[in-house]
């Protein structure tokens, strides 16, 4: 994986910072390609609940390649086996708050935020994700 | 189980060149009649939550003797105690792309490919479980 | 928690400086006093098996109150169904690296270091406690 | 992952005329460096057992980045709470027949044999990692 450990603290803090600034407690994950878990911080407050949907995001945002929005959309267009056979299946949440993380076109992972509405959350991720691929 | 180990590489082989000329990165996997992994292979960029997704399309697929587009469309004629119940199942899937295995017309596994569309998932996996057939 | 955002971020920040400083690639993981983790970081190279090693141990240290390092002792003294009953549950680890958080003598919580030597490990986690009770 | 499609069924292909050749039957198995599965096989007769315990010798391989035959002599000379730690680990395991696979002296997966002796599963599964590094 080239997120290094130091890009992937600023990436927790910089996530960490809009979460302040929007007045939300929420749980930051990062994992890498592999699917597995690089960085995580829970902010006091946030929902305990929302600890493994903020890992569940970032897994599903590097599974396929794409936001967990945008992933919940495409499934909007398929048909009800598929759908619905997607959505059972562990740790796969269509929750918006969820992005890839790409490096120079390569899929490298993926970024979770939950806690706060899906706007904020996806505010939030698409902080942390900034300030990942800026260090 | 009466699928030789160059019969299932040559169903990898088939499936996997089949991904190739539609242009997909896909997950294959064949189990055999006792449920049990046989055969996998998954194409660089295929989807990471999709190594599951094939192997359990391969699993029910021998596990009720039919394809999983077939066992979809079985269940939507069942009341919602057997749907909802058999649909909550681990392992089961109802996404199409699942295929059974037979010989002789006796059921001997199941083949199941995922990462791609539920239309092409099923071609390839056709292909693979023709060359299992064959060979 | 009393264990504040900002508080473990230093943690991670101090433990990664020592893990840094003493050339090995480490886990390191904070759970709050329920057991739910608080924050993660993974340095690149570092074990990928250690990932849930750091975590368990975090968790085994705050669920006994104790490091795992003085865990493992005090096992040996049980009899053999006290010690191999608690050995053969989930998450409860004796491998030294996890130490107990506390607060004004409140247990509030448990850091796990995993990667490197067992001294190397206890060494690091110490760091990442320091920082995150000066904080 | 570097591993291709065509390079791993080239080392199941490798692994397989080498069990064949020594007259055994065994489960082979590669995983990325994320610790995913990347390609299976299991030839008829092979004991259901190993399946499993070909996967995890990959798994470990690629998580401790040294073969398992080397992870076990590593944990002979820990202090007994990291030997026996270790062992209890979920999908970790000393048996031979693991090795790492690097590639440019980056670590990048795992190959596991299991069915045969320990000394056969380790040499079929250094035919695999051949193949798959000319591959």
């Amino acid at each position: 994986m080239s997120q290094s450990a130091s890009g992937l603290q600023k990436a927790l803090a910089a996530a960490f910072a809009k979460a302040e600034a929007l007045g939300v407690a929420v749980n930051i994950a990062v994992v890498d390609g592999g699917g597995n878990l690089a960085a995580f911080l829970r902010m006091p407050g946030a929902f305990l609940a929302s600890t493994d949907i903020a890992i569940d995001k970032a897994w599903t945002a590097n599974s396929f390649g794409m936001s967990t929005a945008a992933f919940s959309q495409m499934l909007e267009g398929e048909v009800a086996p598929v759908r619905e056979g997607l959505l059972r299946r562990p740790r796969v949440t269509v929750i918006p708050g969820g992005l890839p993380v790409r490096q120079d076109g390569q899929l490298i992972g993926g970024i979770g935020v939950s806690g706060a509405s899906a706007a904020q959350d996806e505010e939030i991720a698409m902080c942390g994700l900034k300030a990942l691929l800026e260090s």
